[in-house]
């Protein structure tokens, strides 16, 4: 990738820090909540859920929800602290449903859930822990906030089966890719601030900027996800990279470089990513194209300008530590493409 | 089975046409909502959901809410009629996910929906239904039907995974049974009656006794459903049977079969639901074992029991057409088994 960020003095590695400090007594209950609320009398559910619950993550759709309370004031009440366990819940339910393999896709590598429980123990739970979510909402009792994330849910589920359309079809084009990238990402990201500035009961105008903030931030980070799945950076760090190019995931680096790409080199695309004819050295083939025709720094460059909506949907709010923490949020997003 | 049901004029076979053309209208607007409500911008939601939904079926449960409505003298509004839409949704939702092929079980016959679409999609449209049933809950406004559904799912996800633990295993006694039974099949009975009580804002001993009449009802329709899963007669009417059999389900009339045989049944039970070592005429044996022991025939004794509650249940309400059908209703669950 073309652009190099400096770790100078004068610039610090962007982290998250700063949002973690803010809100880390919440998080903490957060986390207590989740722990209690997943806890069912059949006790595959529990195992199975902490399998992936407990198992950590950086929590950060919960984490919005408990910043967006704050930047808008919220005090003296739980509510934040229920409805980020219930946005952490969605979250998971969706993992375990995303992790389903087909009955088509059984030659790749199981996922750790399905490998230990089961397809179908995957999907039970996971239906368990979204039905708990909306019990929750039900408990906190705001109708608006069941809308927003009953809504949320249903675009999910929307943008994850308009995937598994895309899938496999090299001639996708980047306004379908965004359709799902918002969809089955950034709309829970949206949904996650909103209801924080729901819970303080603020102004619809700074309902729609979090709202704003949350869809971009969403976009971002599934962008830069996106790129990382073909970084050679991350291999070196013993990360794994190839999963979205051996399920022939058509995402925004294949698209540049498919498009970018001379015939022969579309006729690789196709048959790695459309027929899944993969063998040896075809990931560096593809990452190899990809860092030739910039497809990787565009996309990159695609998420800043995502990241830049997102920071100017911000400034309605007073300056602070909050702001401050979803400034730097936007920008450890993107530089974890470095 | 040891049980005849005369035919004669003084009695003739239970039917559902009471209760179906008492809500005849009604149905008809469910339907229309249902077809409306399940369309998504992504073609393959609606084709996937009416592969089922539209396929028909009894719609005993939407019918459930209605009747209950009417029962209790709801007047002028369409609430029943939305949320009955809501029951079938999330009715079709299990079903769809109920159908999720495990990695282990790839070699039975595919359920249809699975076999056109796959696994995933039926997966994920059934989160889209679960879903959209909870956004057309939130336009109805009541948190109190939010809370009636997003409970029982919990339930019927907590029951399916129950079942999954049970399944295979010939030690489940009838105590474990009837928790799966309650929880993934007649919590939604009971939901969907307590709910048309609900929109009708009767006194709690209504939705109570509503709410014990679906319980019970449900609990009669899985076990004659799970009697009929081994009936010869309906073998010989050309309908599907032994389809528990050969998935290792533990159902009632195999628990009766169980404990009433010798060494060697039981050895034939470990071998053939266990180990699921199934050979030509196993199922033919299973059945002869079944009617030798009055395994069957007692199912249908503990399905009149649960039948006998139902019944009583509606004693605080007054007689009358809705009451008849109600009572017809539970005739009709048992009499399916002759």
């Amino acid at each position: 990738m073309g652009v190099v960020v400096s770790l100078d003095g004068d610039r610090k590695k962007p982290s998250l820090d700063a949002l973690t400090s803010l809100v880390e007594d919440d998080l903490k209950a957060v986390n207590e909540m989740i722990v209690q609320r997943m806890h069912s009398p059949v006790e595959m559910i529990p195992q199975l859920a902490s399998h992936l619950i407990a198992a950590g993550g950086k929590r950060l759709r919960p984490m919005l929800t408990l910043a967006s309370a704050k930047m808008c004031g919220y005090q003296g009440g739980r509510r934040h602290v229920a409805l980020a366990a219930c946005v952490e819940f969605i979250h998971t339910a969706t993992l375990l449903h995303d992790d389903v393999v087909d009955e088509s896709d059984l030659r790749r590598g199981l996922a750790s859930a399905n490998a230990v429980f089961g397809n179908k123990a995957s999907v039970l739970v996971g239906d368990f822990l979204f039905s708990r979510s909306f019990e929750l909402m039900v408990e906190d009792g705001s109708l608006e906030v069941l809308g927003i994330l009953s809504h949320a849910s249903s675009v999910i589920a929307e943008g994850e089966v308009l995937q598994l359309i895309t899938t496999n079809d090299t001639e996708t084009g980047e306004t379908a890719y965004l359709d799902v990238i918002r969809a089955k990402t950034a709309q829970l990201f949206a949904a996650a601030c909103r209801i924080g500035a729901v819970v303080a009961a603020r102004p619809r105008v700074e309902e729609e900027a979090l709202e704003t903030y949350g869809m971009n931030l969403g976009i971002t980070f599934q962008l830069i996800d996106d790129v990382l799945d073909y970084s050679a950076e991350q291999a070196e760090l013993g990360k794994t990279v190839g999963d979205d190019f051996s399920e022939g995931k058509i995402t925004l680096p294949v698209i540049l470089a498919f498009r970018r790409g001379d015939e022969e080199e579309r006729r690789f695309w196709r048959r790695t990513l459309e027929k899944l004819e993969q063998e040896d050295g075809d990931l560096e083939r593809a990452i190899e194209l990809m860092v030739r025709h910039e497809a990787l720094a565009d996309t990159v460059e695609r998420a800043r300008h995502y990241g830049a909506i997102a920071r100017d949907s911000l400034g309605i709010f007073a300056d602070g530590p909050v702001k401050g923490a979803f400034d730097d949020l936007i920008d450890f997003c993107i530089e974890r493409a470095h």
